[in-house]
């Protein structure tokens, strides 16, 4: 029966024990060796005659010996008149020493050597946070009456638009990388009224920076009967502080990568996306925030409202979706905007940190409302047919929204770099491993 | 304040409520007028006076009216005194009637008015299922140390054959989608020990049957630290427990979609493939087992364990993957077996009913073993570099297994057509809704 190494903290003192693991360190002394084991629970000492051998580090083993109290030994208790008996081949030197405190090394070379690096427990705990934010948003929402939905990843148009779109050749013909979830999540309201996704989402568009993948993982949400884009705000407020509950439980894995968790206020700090251009001091016809605009928001609500987080609303229709819903003065969440309401919409971009980590806003539910916002974009509805017909047979009011999870972890662990935080990265320049 | 069909039941007579939802039903009598309405929890009635407006069925209301008492109404409460707001324009008619208990239509007309026919009770109860099943899935596994992962479905090379790949044009050069994540959740037992994922997988297989989507949800489990494929089944036995303790918690959608639910014996009945032939009355030199065999295995796990579940284990290694480990006498789970060894592998398919639904087994660990196993297949091991640099920085003995969730679902309601359970499948014909 197999100890997991930092159960042995709980075995009685002179019971025998059997560690499964991979050698994490040897550490040869004059009089003795010592044998650090790593497992998916954490380290455990064992203690050898000097001059035993051991395997090299990241062979995995199997130790069979004795539990033995040891102050010294980290737990408290380690493992003596050991066993070490190995389940594999030598294994080949990692490109870094893996039981150093810090992982050192240049993102390329992180990226390449990913299967083994990925080992090292700081790194993984990176992943760890992630695998608990996936728990947390999902539990968040099955709490509140959404159902998770799959919808599929191979499309037969472009999604929102043509420009950024992956070409499958679908047994001869053409098919492509769904973009988002967008139109499916938005169908799929009028079957389940609440429904979220987590899955795949695939953009070409020819990025090449710190924060852009090719593909991410999306956490998409939509919900129906909404007033307006206030109500799903709520609903993301709800999401976040459950993924930092989640977070903050694996307590061993913030530790590991000194992770800063924020604290989600009971209200997330709103501004309109006009007062946003006035605040950072853009023109004030500018359509969009650039990322710097982006950091100075993030400084100020951090100042202002104590906040790691800010929402930006009523970002301009002109550069928002099709589907985007003007900003309505009767919704009962935001305030009426006087100035200039047809510029604005129902839409919001929630910034952590200073950085895009949320896409959302009310969608448009009247089939002839999404008529004329596609013929005003010299759209034919009729390309979009299939879309729209869920609105002939009736939809909510209603809306959503993604987050990008890689973002949300670099963000999270103040990483300079999404490929950091995700093992696989997909992006222009790479495919590979 | 909105409240909830099913809520109705539970509110105090002569207080207002507001419903949301869809008008499921619509029937003019001759002295009153009553409208059904459906939201994601249920039902509800409300009461008009005869002569009044109601809405064409499917479009969305607002219902503002008197919680009342009656013993008739479903629930043992209706609505009067109620105002019917429309929230979008009349819906269009429906190709069939939502209202009905069962929904009658062709596999065609379901899939081509997917958005408004899932709106059935019956019809979205079946995809109801499926979410409650991804939900006993991770939590089980979640319980047992399992590390959620996600692995990129964009890949440089075919994973395990060339020639059921979909190929995309990623920046001009040739890629291709994952046919499943299997040499990353191997990769990734050497960083968690114990890893799975949701996701999609792609197979550009020109099938044409009731059982194959090019695109399917599959549930992967790898774990680390096993003796052989008898550890991986324990395992299995463990998830789809939990999987069917979810379902049952959704009694209300078992109920709507009159599903079958299977009991998941203690020990789930193993019989070798070998045994399994000579069961079956199948020439001992079959290298695989046929649908009709599966359904008489099925009929004979039912028949003579009570279970609807059945593992065949030790299928032949001339029809397993290259990374498949042989059968192995050494095992402390599985009996040994003396005729023919080198001919059997440690893998296993589970039968649910007759079906394949489950393939799994231990995988090779030693980097020795893959390039050996490469070259007896007339393959150059340097073609999978990336994926055997894993093994060679230290591998554990490890298995796992993947889960079709279609299949499972198709099974559990006992559909004729995997196209049933879920809303937009694709296939070599279908690439919309």
């Amino acid at each position: 029966m197999r100890t997991l190494c930092h159960d042995l903290t709980a075995a009685t003192p002179g019971t025998e024990v059997v560690l499964e693991g991979w050698v994490h360190r040897r550490r040869e002394l004059a009089r003795v060796t010592f044998l650090v084991v790593r497992d998916r629970s954490g380290l455990a000492q064992v203690v050898l005659p000097a001059g035993s051998t051991v395997p090299p580090e990241e062979t995995t083993v199997r130790v069979t010996g004795t539990a033995t109290a040891n102050a010294q030994a980290p737990g408290g208790v380690e493992v003596t008149s050991a066993v070490v008996e190995a389940l594999t081949d030598d294994a080949l030197t990692p490109p870094a020493e893996l039981w150093r405190p810090a992982l050192d090394v240049s993102l390329p070379t992180l990226l390449d050597h990913a299967p083994v690096l990925w080992r090292h427990p700081a790194q993984r705990a990176r992943w760890e946070l992630a695998a608990a934010s996936l728990r947390g948003f999902r539990s968040t929402l099955d709490g509140l009456g959404f159902t998770e939905i799959a919808t599929p990843k191979l499309v037969g148009s472009a999604t929102e638009s043509g420009s950024s779109v992956f070409e499958v050749d679908y047994f001869g013909r053409p098919a492509y990388l769904a973009q988002s979830p967008q139109f499916y999540k938005q169908q799929m309201v009028g079957v389940f009224e609440r429904v979220y996704e987590v899955g795949p989402v695939f953009r070409a568009e020819p990025h090449d920076t710190v924060r852009h993948l090719a593909e991410y993982r999306s956490l998409d949400v939509e919900l129906g009967f909404v007033r307006d884009h206030r109500d799903v705000l709520a609903v993301l407020r709800e999401v976040l502080a459950g993924m930092v509950a989640a977070v903050t439980e694996r307590e061993d894995a913030v530790v590991r990568t000194g992770a800063r968790v924020p604290l989600v206020p009971d209200e997330i700090p709103v501004i309109h996306f006009a007062d946003a251009l006035a605040l950072v001091g853009a023109p004030a016809d500018e359509p969009d925030l650039a990322p710097e605009h982006e950091r100075a928001l993030g400084a100020w609500a951090l100042a202002e409202h104590g906040s790691d987080f800010v929402a930006v609303e009523g970002y301009p229709m002109a550069k928002r979706p099709f589907y985007t819903h003007p900003w309505s003065r009767d919704g009962a969440g935001a305030p009426p905007r006087p100035t200039e309401p047809a510029r604005w919409s129902n839409s919001f971009d929630l910034l952590f940190r200073g950085l895009e980590l949320v896409t959302g806003g009310q969608r448009l539910h009247r089939p002839g409302d999404y008529e004329q916002a596609l013929r005003a974009r010299g759209e034919d509805p009729e390309t979009q047919a299939a879309y729209l017909q869920a609105f002939r047979h009736g939809m909510p009011p209603h809306g959503g929204f993604a987050i990008g999870l890689e973002r949300w972890v670099g963000r999270l662990v103040e990483a300079a770099n999404v490929r950091e935080v995700t093992p696989f990265p997909r992006d222009l320049h790479r495919l590979a491993p």
